[in-house]
């Protein structure tokens, strides 16, 4: 440090290390993608000032996740879906349409979207998300592969190829910069 | 649509198709990472409102860019780094060190890291970010590898875990939000 206002980087925060939740990522300006949190990632999430959590399981959230989040203000918002157990299983067109309504409302932002791995129905919510972004769809599966990694479902792509976009209503009042 | 205020975000934009560049994401606010952009991407890329563009090859720039980057008032600013040709060419310490100081200056952003697939360069150098955020060594190689792909290096992953962040300075006055 000196006079000028420089500061060493390495310095900042005190040394506290910072834990992403799994597969953890940016998706677009107020919107965040991850599997489930737990509370190694508190400190973590504390940081990015979330309004919302989108939680796309049927499940009971986590008692240490929902005390948590009632601390921060967060409230939770939850899209219960089964996960798409190809053959059997289907994404419901209907849960992902909500929960990306829920997306496309800035009131809700910044929002963290998540499910158990951060790879299917989270995927298939953000592949949604980037047909109404216009996207590709290259560039759409591309961006699903690269968080399913090995684990990539057909039946999850050919949901986000055939989800109708005409569909997806919000409200032009609360809509984001980037729709 | 109705009157409400409800629109149908099927109907958005026209129906032009945005094209990223490959590996596209967004990093953290205000920071964006991909492969080397080409024409097909300037649509897309006009939506960002860029105002830079940190460009990690030593290869002059593509006029087709050069002339969009001109008109459209984007600066490149570019870190000559060669790819690192394991076992025989070192990452530059100090090249990846200027330009990460680059990202940590708000007056840079938005702004998009790009080398030429927006694996190993890019990567390196988001690596460093990860670190100056305090992002545990686990979650900062994970993201290194998911873009990466089958094209890891041990000696990317190496010079992440070696890099000293005590070196890298940063103006506070110009400090982005989530340093």
């Amino acid at each position: 440090m000196n006079g000028s206002g420089k500061a060493d980087a390495g310095g900042y925060g005190g040394g506290e290390l910072l834990i992403p939740p799994l597969n953890f990522a940016m998706v677009t300006p107020g919107v965040y993608r991850s599997g489930y949190p737990n509370s190694k990632n508190h400190a973590f999430l504390k940081k990015l000032r979330l309004k919302t959590i989108i939680y796309l399981c049927p499940e009971d959230y986590m008692a240490v996740n929902v005390q948590f989040m009632q601390s921060n203000s967060i409230r939770v918002l939850q899209f219960g879906i089964q996960g798409n157990k190809e053959p059997f299983v289907d994404i419901p067109e209907d849960a992902i349409r909500d929960a990306l309504q829920a997306l496309l409302d800035v009131r809700n932002h910044p929002t963290l979207i998540h499910c158990n791995k951060g790879k299917h129905r989270t995927g298939c919510l953000v592949g949604t998300l980037r047909k109404v972004q216009r996207w590709s769809l290259t560039s759409t599966i591309d961006e699903y592969r690269r968080f399913a990694g090995l684990k990539v479902r057909a039946l999850d792509q050919q949901f986000i190829e055939l989800f109708d976009t005409r569909k997806v209503m919000y409200d032009r009042r609360y809509k984001p910069s980037w729709l």
